[in-house]
C-alpha cells in the first residue's frame, strides 16, 4: 500500500426527499446561477422540484451545456456570473454538468485566462461554493473534485482539479432513473465499472482492503446491471446503481493503490473521432488493452477472476484468461459492444492516427507502469477494431 | 436502502511520512494544547517526532487522559484550554485520547456546564480545531465526529457528537503498531470487527453495496488478524490493519443500513464490572446476541455464512448456525475468551444486576428493531456467562 492522503467534504443526500435539503445547505441570501444540460430537467419533473426549494433565493438560469462541456459555451456562463454577481453555483444535471460547473466555480475566482487553469494545469485554491442535484449516475463527479473541460476550437480536451472543487451537497435521488433511456443506463453501468477498472486492474501491492472495496463496487454493478437496463424502474436497484456509480470516483478506492487510466486516454480518442458514446469507448478498449498488458496484469486478473467470477481452477495465466473472457461475457449480456468495428466500417488507418496524436501531445507514456507508449496505443487501437 | 446523509470531512494522512505533513495542516500561529494518555508516546517515539513537527508553534502537554476517558480529568485540561487561550488541540494516542479530545474542542466553546453536552445530547454548533495522531488502531474516533466519556462520580458513560467534531486531520502511521502489546493488537482486531457487525449483522434492506463494502472489511480483518497479532510487525499487513479499523467506523458503512449496537450497550456494564477491555466484552456478547435474535438476523446471518466463509449449502437456519460457530472459531483461533465465565467466577446473579441497571435508566429498547428490553438483556447475558 502506497501512502495516501483521503479528504472529501462533500455532503452527500441520498434518498428520494433529498432536494428538500437544499434551502437549508445554501448560505441564506445567495444569488445562485442554476447550470444545466439540454433541458430534460424541464421535462422530467427535476427541475420544478429544485426550483420549489429555491423560492427564496435569487436564481438565474443557464442551460445548454452540452456532454463534453466545452469552454466556449462555459465563458457565456462565465460572463453571467460575473455580470450578475452570482456566489452560489448549483449544478442540476450529469457528470457534464457538474464537471463545467466546477469550472465555473475554479474560473470565476481566478484572475487571468481562465482556459490557462486546464491548459498549465493549475490547481485553483480559491473558487465559488457549488452544489449539485444527479439526474444521471456514471461519473462520479458529484463526490469528487475533477473535472474534463474540452476547447471545441483547438480540440483539447483537459483535466482539472483542485481540493477546493468539492460539491459543497450533492443530492443524489434515486427516481431520476425513471426518465433515463436504456443507452445512458447503460453507458452508467459501463463508465462506474471501468472507473473502478481503472484504479484495480493493475498489479498487486498488498492493499487487500482497498482491492477487496473496488470488487464490492464490481461485483453490485455485475449483480444489478441487467436489472438497471432492461427491467422496469426498482428503487432499491437504482439505488444500488446511483451508490455505486458514486463510490466507484470518489476517491476512496484509489487511495494508496496504483491505477492505470489508460483505457479512458485512448478511449477519448475514439469520442473524437466518431462520436461514440464515452462509456462505449470503455468497452471497446479496456478488454484488448487487458491482452496486450496481459504481463502487467494478469495476477490481479487472476485474483478478479476467482473473487468476481469465482474461477478457482487453473492457473494465474488460465484465470487471467477467463477474467477476460467472463468480463466480455458480462458486456455483450446488456448489449455493449465491444469492437470498433461493430459501430463503423471507417476503421482502416485509424490507429496510426491515434498513434500520431498522441505523438504529437506533450507526451507521458500511459498506465499504472508509465509504460505504454504511443505505439503500443497503435497496437492496443488495432486490436479494438 | 434508507435515506442517509453523508458527511466527512477529515483529511486522513496515511503512511509512514505521514507526521511529515503536520506542520502544514496547522493554522500558523496557532497554539496548541498536545493530549495524550498514559505516556506511551514518550517511549516509542512518537512524541518526539510529533514534538520535531511542532517546533514553530507553542506547545502545552496534557498527559494522563485514561482509557474511558472520564469527565473529571478532562475538566482539568479544559481549564488549561481557557486559562491558557489555547485554540488547537492534537490528540496523540488511541480512541479514548481522541475521544477525551473531542469532548475538549466542544467544551471550549461551550458556554453553560459542560457535562450537559452529554448529560442532555447537545450537538454542538461550533468547536476548537482539532487533529489527531493515531497510536492504537481500533475505535474509527480518528475519522468520525463520535465520542464516549465517563463520568466518574455518578458511573456514567455517555456518548455525544455533532458534525463540528470531525479532526481537522488524522496522521495514520502504520508503524505505530510495532510497539503495541499483543493484547492491545487482538483488541483493536475485535473492536473493529464487531464495528462492522453492530453496522452489518441486522436484517436485508436491498443496500447491496454497504453490505459488500462491510463484507470487505470482516474478510480483510480476519485474513490479517493472525498475522497482525502472532506474527512480526509487517507494514503491508499494519497498513490493511490500521485502514480497516479506520473503515469500520468512519460513517461509510452505515449509510442506509439499520444498525444494532445493542453489544456495545451491553458490552459496556462488563467493562464497568469486571474491567474486561471493551473488545474483549464484545466478543462475550454478540454471538449469544445473535443465538437470541437468531429469528431477526437469520437472513443476514446466512448472507455473512456464504460470502464469508464460504458455507454454500443447507438452508437459511443451518447457514446462520455455520454463521455463529466459524465465528467463534475465528475468535478462539486468536485467542479471544468468548464466555463470561472465562475472566471470572464471579458471574452469579450478574444478569440480573445488568437488568436492573438498564431498567433504571431512561430505557430505549435495544437493537436494529428496537425490540431487546432489559429482560432480553437479561438472557442475553445469561447466555454469555
Amino acid at each position: 500500500m502506497t501512502p495516501f492522503e483521503l479528504y472529501n467534504p462533500t455532503k452527500l443526500i441520498f434518498g428520494t426527499e433529498s432536494y428538500l435539503r437544499i434551502s437549508h445547505e445554501i448560505l441564506e441570501g445567495a444569488k445562485v446561477l442554476l447550470t444545466y444540460g439540454g433541458g430534460s430537467i424541464k421535462s422530467n419533473g427535476v427541475y420544478e422540484a429544485v426550483m420549489k426549494e429555491l423560492k427564496n433565493f435569487q436564481v438565474i438560469e443557464f442551460g445548454g451545456i452540452e456532454a463534453n462541456p466545452t469552454f466556449e459555451t462555459l465563458s457565456i456562463a462565465l460572463d453571467i456570473i460575473k455580470k450578475e454577481n452570482i456566489n452560489f453555483l448549483l449544478a442540476v444535471g450529469g457528470g457534464s454538468v457538474i464537471d463545467g460547473t466546477k469550472f465555473l466555480a475554479a474560473a470565476a475566482l481566478y484572475e487571468g485566462d481562465s482556459w490557462d487553469i486546464l491548459k498549465k494545469g493549475i490547481r485553483v485554491t480559491k473558487a465559488l461554493p457549488f452544489a449539485s442535484v444527479l439526474t444521471l449516475p456514471a461519473t462520479g463527479s458529484e463526490m469528487n473534485s475533477g473535472a474534463v473541460i474540452t476547447r471545441k476550437e483547438t480540440g483539447e480536451k483537459l483535466g482539472m482539479g483542485s481540493p477546493v472543487l468539492f460539491p459543497k451537497f450533492s443530492c443524489l435521488n434515486p427516481e431520476v432513473i425513471k426518465s433515463l433511456p436504456q443507452r445512458q443506463l447503460k453507458n452508467g453501468i459501463v463508465d462506474a465499472f471501468t472507473h473502478v477498472l481503472e484504479q484495480y486492474m493493475t498489479y498487486p501491492i498488498g492493499a487487500d482492503l482497498q482491492d477487496r472495496l473496488s470488487e464490492s463496487i464490481l461485483k453490485t454493478l455485475i449483480d444489478i446491471a441487467p436489472k438497471v437496463i432492461f427491467e422496469p424502474y426498482d428503487q432499491t436497484i437504482a439505488s444500488n446503481f446511483m451508490w455505486c456509480c458514486t463510490m466507484a470516483l470518489n476517491g476512496l478506492i484509489q487511495k494508496g493503490v496504483p491505477t492505470d487510466w489508460a483505457t479512458h486516454m485512448i478511449g477519448h480518442e475514439l469520442t473524437a473521432k466518431y462520436h461514440i458514446d464515452h462509456a462505449m469507448t470503455l468497452a471497446i478498449i479496456f478488454p484488448n488493452l487487458w491482452r496486450y498488458k496481459f504481463e502487467n496484469k494478469k495476477e490481479k486478473l487472476a485474483q478478479y477472476a476467482e473473487r468476481i467470477f469465482n474461477v478457482n481452477t487453473g492457473s494465474t495465466e488460465e484465470k487471467a484468461e477467463q477474467a477476460i473472457q467472463k468480463t466480455l461475457e458480462f458486456l455483450h449480456s446488456i448489449d455493449v459492444k465491444t469492437q470498433l468495428r461493430e459501430y463503423t466500417e471507417n476503421y482502416n488507418g485509424f490507429s496510426d492516427e491515434v498513434k500520431q496524436t498522441f505523438e504529437t501531445r506533450n507526451w507521458i507514456a500511459l498506465g499504472e507502469r508509465k509504460d505504454i507508449t504511443p505505439e503500443d496505443v497503435r497496437k492496443i487501437v488495432e486490436m479494438s477494431c
